[in-house]
């Protein structure tokens, strides 16, 4: 989709969506504290006062941006793993696959906003960390479920619980994608999944 | 050392050293765009016309404050891997041990000052970006010469070059670092590091 695309896009949502999606945008980007409400309202073409019929604070915002993108994602993570056209195996490979083209897509700019957030604010608020960890835990409870798929077929070795699993990845994972951002490329995305799931 | 000690210690400091060392420690808590000069002078107890003798901007002292931490934490991790008194893998375990040490001492605050501004800055400034990217690359060489080792004498499998693997721990270990904060416990420091040496 080109910018103009998006825009257009963006003006046929209702407000609080708009809010919320540009919230998505920014905060991936640029972070929370370093994106004012003043940058959300202009990207969004909205007045401000229609912010704060929506929303109680930057901070109430802040968590409902969240909760809008672990739903997103975590309905991405689905439709990928719950894909029985392909092996268990195969979805993990698909997952990798379409973060690799993702971010690649916004020239690894974007990375994940849970763990941008969690890098930025962990140390400021606590209900800010026990959310996006809480968010974590839901994404990691969804790929153990395809890594226990894959282990019952044989693709991966049994040896250690799924869960253990699925954490060890998505500690890494988010390594990977900080990496990528660094190194403008998806190379630490492919070298640690590849290693991850031996690939 | 106590609070008290530390605001001592920063004393009898050179100026400039000493404002370094406030950089890094504000930098690694808060980061870099939300910790403003202001700040750093506060806790330093320095004026402003100071700062500006020794540094042109606040990018420049950005910039120097990564340097002297790359150097401090370079020295740190090559007197660990090269003390010879323990097999290369113990000295690869004795890192991660210090590590959880490290930022259970800090309260899970402070995570790396690498990690920290990379997930911030890779995005908004090039020059960051690079000199971060250029760290961890001195850091992965540091470790793939104890990995080397450790698979020289058994220690660890040989079937991957041992840059290749020091690359795959640094990838992961940024993001244990940052699901540490997130979790408040050095968990997922040790699973990420016992399931990578297989310990």
């Amino acid at each position: 989709m080109t910018q103009k695309q998006v825009q257009k896009t963006l003006k046929q949502l209702p407000v609080r969506e708009r809010l919320i999606r540009c919230g998505v945008q920014l905060y991936s980007e640029s972070g929370f504290q370093n994106t004012g409400i003043e940058t959300v309202l202009r990207m969004a073409g909205v007045p401000r006062g229609s912010f704060y019929h929506y929303f109680k604070s930057k901070h109430q915002f802040g968590l409902v941006v969240i909760d809008s993108y672990a739903k997103y994602f975590s309905n991405h993570l689905l439709s990928i793993l719950q894909d029985t056209s392909l092996t268990p195996l195969a979805r993990l490979k698909q997952f990798v696959e379409v973060a690799c083209q993702g971010m690649s897509r916004f020239d690894y700019k974007r990375g994940c906003l849970v763990g941008n957030l969690g890098q930025e604010l962990a140390y400021l608020d606590d209900e800010f960390r026990e959310k996006l960890e809480h968010v974590l835990r839901d994404w990691e409870k969804q790929t153990a479920v395809c890594i226990e798929q894959a282990q019952t077929c044989g693709e991966l070795p049994s040896d250690q619980p799924s869960e253990q699993l699925a954490q060890i990845f998505w500690i890494g994972w988010e390594g990977a994608i900080l990496r990528a951002k660094l190194m403008c490329s998806d190379k630490p995305m492919r070298m640690f999944s590849q290693w991850f799931f031996k690939m």
